[in-house]
């Protein structure tokens, strides 16, 4: 029996059913969840359009502002998804697609997450949530396990202790790092005696209080960009945010981390924490995580490590010991949706002590009440959905050792790649892969030459153009539409930390095969002949007095 | 072909295999897949058990903290979720769960999540998302008309003009919140002659350059504790989240409004913002949005509604003027989660002027580089799904016009259940639903005429039993599974503000019906006589010298 009210009439009939009756098994709709249930991966393959179409063309598909009036069905809907978005989405699943962190996913996350959205659980309490608490509790627990390795009586204590947290699920790996800062902000300027703390007083009244004239955290010029904004939002301001020199591996130099602490410490600049990267974002690279936690013991800051990326290496025996120190950080950025292979939305913040997370605490009348089991107290985000309950499943189905095979043999990959890159005289490797990720560029033979011997005005004027030439071939490749590369910009030491355009690789699809790497190689020097590149190609003819018949350029 | 490197062997093989090949249509998985597609709601509805179970009792089947070793088979971890996890899972979609804001799902959101997340789209950037972008836009463009109404030229010139946002999604309110007083924050201190701004410098650097002691933003004592987080995550701190006492409607009073704000700018305390309320959280109601509008352009302050609730009733013609003045805010949150039916995780900021966004501006290198169209560049967020994909089905499949009948039945069934709350003797409404959601408590007569002659000591010792009355009565409910109510502590001016413990009842579900309200109110009058009550009523037989033989309590 539903509600019927006065007002009650034939259209309200309908906005009922759409809570109710599924449409027909034949429908359009019907098919499209069939035919993704028995074969995801081939049916938006052969959905998505591969060639790139213009943006502009592609907003003509989006351009009413009016909510429409009346509705219309399902089918419809379902028909205009598949013909306008669908197709025109990035295939971020296919082995080709190596640009970027998006990779595939378990086919068994489908039928899971329908689940998971079925359920529609809010974990910012236990009302909403239930089962779904005890098992996100659990899901933390064993990535804190993964990453401290406490015994188990420690985890019988705490894992389902409300009011102490080892962690707590967010959106991602940006949410997770302004959570561990804001636990380190707080816990620097914790109330005392005359000063009822910086959640309260805020970060003017702390400075005041404490003595000080600002307030820092420090991390590689490779930190994501998620640490300035964690910077601005968290009221420190970026200029706070001090960036070290990285070395010519892309790790921090510890000598200008000790300069720089001095520094600010003369300056009457608060040390709040020190951030280390496990995995950063351009290159791949993990700081020397063990001698900053030493560095963050004599200076007594918070020290946070963002494992975004690099995180699950811990999960390889063989390459765990990459990330060394990580076990002595206060706070760790790990995301399931990234080499956990969870779908997009599952970032995790962990902390060794549970106790860390009282500085952040917050209670409401409705929900949330002191000494409920409510995790939203301790998160910075309200309402979230249960997607620990995917991770949960991940490391049942796949498992530690399942895992373990997924992270080596994306290692592996790289070096195998990099090894390839080397081997090719018309490309230049310009970072190493520590974890699986590497960075290059086009380098023809005939240009390595020139800038062995060439004037710093002439390596500039070099540079100037394989940088341009660099962004042009990645994006003619992208808009061809058959492999995928990203690009970044780097500062490399043996090029005098001048700008250095390159191709960013991303080797974490299982599925992407070495042919497909040797054919990602072969488009590019395809595409340097093609038109897109010629006027860039002109210019480096020019600059090195070589004559364009006479040069082997692909 | 996959690659195959010479660490290949069988295990590795597995591991492409989860990669790909779907489990058999006739598997355990397979069979809950073709069950949810073919009638969700029933098939959760069978397994989610009623009765709750002790949360101690459901920690012990996530006890183990350690990452299992050995990988386990889809069917066995799908049949632990179904029998560990929806079993004990809430049943948020039945239409007797009335207690908090999350609903039902019209039964499309299910297949065209799987759409969702099967593309795995990443809206960070244009790379990892294409067609997504501007369809988020769109849906963007198309609430900010709701909100604004600007005519066609406007949103054909700004829609989708990179470098400037009419909004964005977020995972929910609280981190739409938080961006639109980061907004606040940021454009209250913005660069200028000898401040390089605030985002740069921070909060100490911008009071001493402006010449304040203080940073404050006003809002009501309604106001989401979101806030109270969002004082503290932006530096600014608890303390100056200042809290106006609202008035027999939980409304902001204005008196003590302007009132405060003399004495602030007396203090030196700059005003970033003033908060409206459009539907508390506790009680459903709104702030007088236009006067406040008014105040703030007094004040010359960013002025903000939350709307994370409410926002939908502009789809209702005969119940937008409610919001009157939310057109005048600078910025507004709405929760497509919540009142749109879309699943958990669909938050968004609308911003009135599309330049707003710029003082929270950041850039990378190697992603929303400056003059992109990558929307990352203004979301306090990094990576985020293509959720926007589902509110756009649902602006199309269900309409303005569909949206309008859900809004205006969810009202009127709230008036009601007020009316229905009124004629009972044993209970008592306490506020009134404006939207709908409202809030009473178990108040027989004998009670109600005690309180009328009883002294301050006397109403004080009743308030009490009947807090902890409440209480048990709705534990007790949601203990026995049938239907829920939360509850929450409101002050009403008619207890001379007094602590006062209160059911709340949230009506958006289409399909709750006016006998399922009955047997609510019905449940507790049996409740009020079970054991669990026993000991409050005895205390309240005694403090109101009745007899439990005489009176008539359910």
């Amino acid at each position: 029996m539903t509600y019927k009210p006065r007002y009650a009439d034939a259209s309200m009939e309908s906005m009922y059913r759409i809570f109710t009756v599924p449409e027909a098994p034949g429908s359009t709709l019907g098919n499209i969840d069939q035919k993704l249930s028995q074969n995801l991966a081939g049916f938006l393959q052969d959905h998505i359009v591969a060639v790139e179409k213009d943006l502009r063309e592609l907003q003509k598909d989006f351009s009413e502002s009016e909510i429409p009036e009346k509705p219309i069905f399902v089918s419809d809907q379902a028909d205009f998804l598949l013909d306008k978005v669908v197709a025109q989405s990035v295939h971020t699943a296919s082995p080709s697609f190596i640009g970027h962190m998006t990779s595939a996913l378990p086919y068994f996350m489908l039928p899971l997450s329908r689940i998971m959205i079925a359920l529609n659980q809010n974990l910012v309490k236990i009302e909403t949530s239930k089962a779904f608490t005890p098992m996100e509790r659990q899901v933390l627990g064993m990535i804190h396990r993964l990453i401290y390795n406490q015994n188990d009586d420690f985890y019988n204590q705490w894992m389902h202790e409300p009011g102490y947290s080892l962690g707590s699920f967010c959106s991602g790996g940006t949410i997770a790092n302004i959570t561990a800062l804001w636990v380190a902000r707080n816990q620097r300027f914790n109330k005392r005696k005359g000063f009822a703390g910086i959640q309260r007083e805020g970060i003017y009244g702390a400075l005041k209080h404490y003595g000080y004239e600002g307030a820092a955290i420090l991390v590689s010029e490779r930190g994501h960009y998620s640490l300035g904004k964690a910077a601005d939002v968290l009221g420190i301001g970026r200029d706070f945010l001090v960036c070290i020199k990285a070395d010519n591996e892309n790790k921090i130099d510890l000598v200008e981390l000790r300069k720089k602490i001095k520094e600010l410490q003369k300056n009457k600049i608060a040390i709040i924490g020190m951030v280390g990267i496990a995995g950063s974002s351009e290159t791949g690279s993990v700081d020397p995580l063990d001698q900053m936690a030493d560095i963050a013991e004599e200076v007594d800051c918070h020290f946070h490590v963002d494992a975004a990326w690099g995180g699950p290496t811990l999960f390889s025996k063989k390459y765990a010991h990459i990330l060394k120190g990580v076990e002595r950080a206060d706070s760790v950025t790990i995301d399931a949706h990234k080499q956990m292979y969870v779908p997009m939305g599952a970032g995790m913040v962990i902390f060794r002590d549970p106790n860390l997370v009282s500085s952040i605490e917050h209670h409401a009348e409705y929900i949330i009440r002191k000494g409920s089991k409510d995790l939203g107290a301790h998160t910075l985000e309200g309402s979230r959905p249960g997607i620990a309950m995917l991770l949960h499943s991940g490391l049942r189905i796949i498992g530690r050792s399942g895992y373990e095979i997924l992270i080596e043999q994306g290692i592996e990959k790289a070096k195998d790649f990099a090894v390839m890159i080397e081997n090719d005289p018309h490309f230049e490797l310009i970072t190493k892969p520590e974890l699986n990720i590497l960075t290059y560029r086009y380098m023809p033979d005939f240009v390595r030459e020139k800038l062995a011997t060439a004037s710093p005005r002439e390596v500039d004027q070099i540079q100037d153009v394989l940088n341009r030439l660099t962004k042009r071939i990645q994006k003619a490749q992208r808009a061809h539409g058959k492999s995928f590369v990203s690009r970044t910009t780097l500062t490399p030491v043996e090029y005098d930390r001048r700008r250095t355009v390159v191709f960013r690789v991303v080797l974490a699809n299982p599925l992407t095969s070495r042919e497909i790497l040797q054919d990602v190689l072969e488009e590019q020097k395809q595409l340097v002949i093609s038109q897109s590149c010629h006027q860039c190609m002109q210019e480096l003819y020019a600059l090195c007095n070589v004559s364009p018949l006479r040069v082997n350029v692909g």
